[in-house]
């Protein structure tokens, strides 16, 4: 926890100024938050690969490569799971060419007690450190157990908003998580909290011991009706959750989930980066 | 001037406690500037259209469409100098299907009186109440008796760095055209600005009431060398030159002139607005 380190009890100027003339304060003591900087930044930008699901990886790492992002999280469209050794090494070899390191895989949907063997087997062979995970309720217990066999995974479980009968937002998958193994968490894609009427900002401050991942979007509107738009465009408070990730300490990836003009989202990915490494800056 | 109005003597917290209790204050009165935000905006995100010089103008509103973007600086060959009264019927219609508006024409280079006399009458006949020109310096004392003609149209210089022998940086403008008609002024370029060494947020301070367009771009250096990039990704300060457009209450346009990688800038356009945006609304 490092927000407490960034806490401390000011007195303000008005108290500098009383006691140094002599005065007794009439103002009261407060806490007050020492205001963050980008230089206070732990986290990095990246892109989750769904928002390529239309384009081969090529086009997606050169996109990367032009927003200057060095990050993906891999899905298993480009890199299947039952990818080889030598698949998956010249997987890693092309995202290389292009300054690009794949750094998690998922969201990988997961049915049965195999499927969650299988997962977790592909995530080690990746060399990832973070799957993004959507077993169905019933499977928590296994993959409770399976996990202690992966001491250097973490799995982020994938909420996805009113569209779907289970991880609705951060607070349905924090009440399924709180008491499992502490490598368990969640994705915490800020477009469907919104969308399930959820504070994506408060939330964060509630669940960041559990949050692990990021899926970074904008949203035009707080319901099930709300579609993704570029960043900065939509009702989505992202100085105010960039704050937020400051505050909680957040040091895992920040990655851009682009669901708009998915046959052509490459303008609304650049606008997005642009917005978002500004805010970054500027927040 | 809209300055002042935003300026107030403030005491400060500490002087405010101290006359409370009865104290008079030992820390010294000082005049600090209220923080501005993005409601004390007062200009408008556009683009010079040689940022598109390689496309036709479909392609050219179709991506100022993309990107929210409504005002576009006209340049010739989208639009010639001896268009018909139709022809710029039609141009102005089709702007408008993408919703923009051609606000401006230029930069038109003049190298003689009939050219300047041409220019004139095109501005005129386009319906635009600002031409950027770059006159040749003996033409001036001509523009300024001519200018008398169109009181409808401001004329803004455009300034180009160290690769032209003339009109260099802000300050060069300033000397050319301070003792002119008040409607001859400039389109601060701050790329070329910061490029000839000049700092383009002291520039617009000191040249405010002559500055009546710009050319808004990032650079990777201060010098000869350095080149258009990605707004954010250079040298340019843009939160302070945005606090300073505010500050000097610009009501302009702000004219992204993006030069990198001309022959596909879709990306580098589309990320430099979302930055731009958000350094808009957070500076």
């Amino acid at each position: 926890m490092k927000i407490n380190r960034r806490l401390f009890i000011k007195t303000g100027l008005a108290g500098a100024a009383l006691a140094a003339v002599g005065c007794k304060p009439n103002v009261e003591e407060k806490q007050e938050e020492v205001k963050t900087t980008a230089a206070d930044n732990k986290f990095h930008l990246s892109c989750a690969d769904w928002t390529f699901h239309l384009f081969d990886i090529d086009t997606a790492l050169k996109t990367l490569q032009q927003c200057d992002i060095h990050y993906l999280c891999i899905k298993d469209f480009h890199l299947p799971l039952d990818s080889t050794e030598e698949q998956i090494k010249a997987f890693h070899a092309k995202c290389a060419e292009f300054g690009v390191t794949g750094y998690g895989v998922g969201p990988i949907y997961v049915n049965t007690k195999e499927e969650v063997d299988k997962a977790f087997e592909y995530t080690r062979k990746v060399g990832a450190k973070i799957m993004i995970g959507v077993p169905k309720y019933e499977l928590l217990p296994y993959v409770d157990e399976k996990i202690k066999e992966y001491p250097e995974i973490k799995y982020a479980i994938h909420l996805h908003g009113p569209d779907q009968d289970q991880y609705q937002d951060a607070t349905v998958v924090w009440e399924k998580v709180k008491d499992l193994d502490p490598r368990i968490g969640m994705c915490l894609d800020i477009g469907h909290d919104f969308r399930n009427g959820a504070d994506p900002v408060a939330d964060l401050e509630k669940y960041h011991t559990r949050v692990f991942d990021m899926h970074i979007k904008d949203e035009t509107d707080n319901t099930k009706d709300g579609t993704c738009i570029e960043l900065g465009r939509g009702k989505i408070d992202f100085p105010a959750f960039v704050r937020m990730m400051r505050k909680v300490g957040y040091d895992g990836m920040c990655s851009l989930e682009y669901e708009k003009d998915m046959d052509n989202p490459f303008m609304g990915i650049a606008e997005s980066y642009g917005y978002l490494k500004a805010v970054c800056n500027l927040a």
